[in-house]
């Protein structure tokens, strides 16, 4: 039944070796990889408006000035990429860069908060695909935690069954989006130059505005940097470009950086221009097209394939988590189970996790991205600083040819991170003390467990050189629990004497005439098995049957026998008639197996009507 | 931490010689197997003046000649026990009565009404306590399901701690209730025959009113018999008797008739002259309390009473259901369970399923009693009718002496019985109906436990004259599934080479590298034990495991080899730790047992660190 389900839902199981991997060009891999980085334009801009728009809507001309700081952040970043490009061609993920050169700490801080920060990236950006869809339709608004999480339901399973397999589909989301950004800023700007947009609707460049302070324009400022997640996605995955693999990554790096800062550039001046104003029914990004276009099929067009490209940053979060949770698995970190593939080759208990994760974020944060976002940017800068750091750290020890200009580079991406870091915590401390307390905790948690699993080895560790062959063969002794003389005891007995000359049957009675009863047909059955009476005082066989066992166990301890058990497993022909036995077998072999040292032995008793 | 909780709740475990039993005197008997009969009137008169007010108030003298008929029938019900009592000196219960005279499929229509009866009478008792609880304080009223629901938990409680112990105290409430009922109706009468009562309140006797019809009349009166509930239990309850006992129980019924009857026929005729229409917030007998007392101490006294001798009542199904289970179980009917005795010696299984059962019945009908009550009543008559046909088939079959007037008592109460279950039918099928589809039902799934007990005991009966010395012992082949070279691997080996000389080593690995890998360990490692490497293309251990048993199953089939396969379990030293490890070894081993004909050995594996 639920394997039917699983079949459905996930697929045909896939052999090992029908992993294959494909290499991508430049255009491809531009669109596939840098669908997070740039869905970040649907809410980067709103969410310097939001924080102006808490003093006036005067200030909003001030988003200007600070788009022109974003800007020259993504240029810093490009740039100390492109070294983290070249001097990790296999692949250089914050884990890895900051676990290489500043420690396996620091590699810890940088995997624990990309993990929180792929579940983040998730949540974010489906919440901001489903608030484009509820612009679009004002009545869908009030069932937006609900669309959330079934499209991620959706992703989830769609990754189960293996999305890469359809990696060529995934790209063109990325074209249109694109393409409609473009279309609607070229539009806007026609409008602006020609007149037809009211120059009245907005506040001039310079106007003095009562209220606005450097706090505020840094929390503007770091709220505005949530446009830049995502960009280090493509250093990540080198080893899916086509050689040369560093140099085509670079370029591609080089590409999305610029056409980034164009759309963020174009959607932060138009709407400044326009005068939007943020709403919590409606994306700045839907009203500005609905003031260009009208509610046009081109405002559609705007919303439709910004929804996608928003939900297509969702899935790169579903590649990246499964990844990094592997090698954290892989380096005892993590719970051995995310290092196992699924039936479709994907890591299914990275994506199942991550599912779930981003729902509970969603549900729990009631789809509200505003209050999401300052988490996610913050979860984002940790891991930027951290390997911007390593990488300076790694020129000063290699000091390979030219290393100056690499190492400034690293060095001012460094700075200004740590700079963001510091305004993050300074403005906007009510939203992200939770990773003070939280990515400790995570560190905790990795050392917890890779403590246990180095303990687990060293235990189950042997010694090859003590050939197996020459440990002495051990004594057994067999116990058999009877409740009477029945088909299913001659069973356990007749096996139990195949395994060992010693056996003792033992039969728990709850009266003196049971016990006598069956001390009779004992003996009228001609056994050559010993058969031990206990008298159960109250009514309990659990009791008296683990205190015999024990008494076993202290007679036999010095000479190294093993203590069997044999008990029966009933299994009726219908269901239903399981019902009708008491299942107390069940409850005795469980609770033997794990207080005593013995070894329980289940023999399945299948009636046949 | 379950079983602490649980002796709180429910005390120490009692030893089996600890049962004892109590012979009851006449008017302790009569306080205790009582409260079921006489708790009837505070729902019973209630009922007749619901169907009356449907008509119109002018209709409520009609209460007095319907009362009249229900002191008929009680008069020929009490008659009819008598018999009863006399014929079976050691407890007649309907079962017992239908299942001798009629044969068992009328006992078991017996038994099986009557279960679904006490779990009735529980519900309507617990509902028709709180409607008293709650008329006196109608702030509880929102609250009625929560507090039935407290009231069934907490009787529930007390029966698994064994109320029997404490029988004296439950004696009290009874006389209090009689105590309290007979002060108001004789301040009533003493209120009306002094002229202070008004006589405006009510319509004359022999007022016509439009729309009484016959069928009006029969269902009223058939409302009124629910005032009969509950006399059946002195005539199941002749052992607890002091010598002689049939005498003391006759004498016993005959007291309590004519309590019954003085009480019901007061309430009546008092409910009658002060005009009182019944209400969804009061019960009648509450609305009577306040106009002849006000709401004085005497009223909260008769209030208190009420509540408390429904809430035993309700008890009384539980001393009955369960006696009924162990009965039918013992016959084997009903799941085997049913006749263990719990920690202080009632049948916890009978108790636990009747508490829940009735929990379910008041969430279910919101704690309405008038929507239970009809139901209730078809379910106390049918076993009813029931026991006065078999007494009939008894009388003529044996002809005692003086049998003649015995007969005809009985075909009195059979015919009285018979009619009234036939109104019931008639005046309120759409109430009623699902007893048609359920008792049929019950029988059936009777049956069913029936036959399955019967082919499970063929299937297990030994014939004692086969010595079981004289079975030869059978070979052994042993599998020990490795997932590696392990202290886990070589203690399971360890363990398996001492139980036969037939061991088999099988390895599961997901790549060719694997297995070249784990055949080079077992080489270097020299065991005196064959290794299998099977492939696994899906990274699945199961599947190729489960063939190759089948496989080694096939071949050994006809040699009567048993095949045992002995895994690991871990048990890790925290309960966070295993977590961390793959519990795939439960499922597997669940999977194996269930489907192969194959034993499990279970060999535990504790981490020390």
């Amino acid at each position: 039944m639920w394997s039917k389900i699983k079949r459905i839902l996930i697929g045909r199981p896939l052999k090992s070796n029908e992993l294959q991997e494909q290499k991508l060009n430049k255009l491809k891999a531009l669109a596939i990889l840098s669908s997070d980085a740039l869905s970040s334009v649907a809410y980067g801009p709103e969410q310097i408006l939001i924080v102006l728009a808490a003093v006036s809507i005067a200030a909003f001309w001030y988003s200007l000035p600070i788009a022109v700081g974003v800007l020259v952040l993504l240029t810093a970043l490009i740039l100390s990429y492109r070294q983290i490009i070249q001097a990790y061609p296999h692949g250089g993920g914050a884990y890895m860069v900051a676990k290489e050169n500043l420690g396996m700490n620091f590699g810890l801080i940088a995997g624990g908060s990309l993990l929180i920060d792929y579940i983040l990236t998730v949540a974010v950006s489906v919440s901001a695909g489903t608030d484009a869809i509820t612009s679009a339709f004002p009545l869908l608004h009030p069932y937006n935690v609900g669309i959330a999480v079934v499209l991620v339901a959706i992703i989830t399973i769609l990754n189960l069954r293996g999305l890469t397999e359809s990696a060529t589909v995934l790209a063109y989301p990325v074209y249109l989006f694109v393409l409609a950004l473009g279309v609607l800023i070229i539009a806007g700007l026609f409008q602006v130059l020609t007149g037809h947009a009211p120059a009245t609707a907005h506040t001039a460049i310079g106007t003095p505005v009562m209220g606005v302070g450097l706090f505020l324009l840094l929390k503007a400022f770091s709220s505005g940097c949530s446009a830049l997640t995502g960009v280090e996605a493509i250093s990540n995955a080198i080893p899916n470009f086509k050689d040369p693999a560093p140099k085509n990554a670079a370029a591609t790096l080089v590409m999305m950086g610029s056409i980034l800062a164009l759309l963020f550039s174009g959607i932060v001046f138009l709407a400044y221009w326009y005068g939007i104003a943020p709403s919590a029914k409606e994306t700045v990004l839907s009203h500005l097209g609905s003031l260009i276009f009208g509610r046009n099929i081109f405002y559609y067009f705007i919303q439709a394939t910004t929804a996608l490209i928003l939900v297509l940053a969702a899935n790169t979060g579903f590649s990246a988590f499964p990844l990094l949770a592997f090698n954290l698995a892989k380096d005892k970190f993590m719970p051995r189970p995310f290092t196992v593939r699924g039936d479709r080759l994907g890591y299914s208990n990275g994506i199942i996790t991550l599912g779930v994760a981003s729902i509970f974020l969603i549900v729990i944060f009631q789809g509200n991205t505003e209050n999401l976002i300052p988490l996610y940017a913050v979860g984002v800068f940790i891991p930027f600083s951290l390997s911007q750091t390593g990488m300076i750290i790694k020129w000063i020890r290699e000091r390979p040819k030219g290393w100056i200009p690499k190492l400034l580079a690293n060095l001012a991406g460094a700075l200004i991170c740590y700079l963001i870091l510091i305004i993050f915590f300074i403005t906007k401390f009510q939203h992200v003390w939770f990773s003070i307390i939280f990515i400790p905790l995570v560190i905790f948690v990795f050392h917890k467990i890779h403590k246990h699993y180095l303990a687990v080895g060293d235990q189950l560790r042997v010694d090859l050189s003590n050939k197996l062959k020459d440990v002495d063969v051990a004594d057994n002794v067999i116990i058999v629990p009877v409740a009477g003389v029945t088909q299913v005891v001659k069973q356990s007995l007749i096996y139990a004497r195949s395994l060992s000359d010693n056996v003792i049957a033992v039969f728990v009675g709850s009266s003196e005439e049971a016990i006598d009863r069956m001390e009779e047909q004992w003996e009228q059955w001609d056994t050559d098995i010993r058969l031990v009476t206990l008298h159960s005082l109250y009514r309990s066989v659990l009791t008296p049957l683990s205190k015999f066992i024990d008494t076993v166990l202290y007679k036999t301890e010095k000479s190294g026998t093993t203590v069997t058990v044999v008990m029966p497993q009933f299994y009726t022909k219908k269901w239903w008639q399981s019902l009708l036995h008491n299942q107390s077998g069940v409850i005795i072999r469980a609770y033997l197996v794990r207080t005593k040292n013995i070894v329980i032995a289940t023999v399945p008793y299948r009636f046949k009507k």
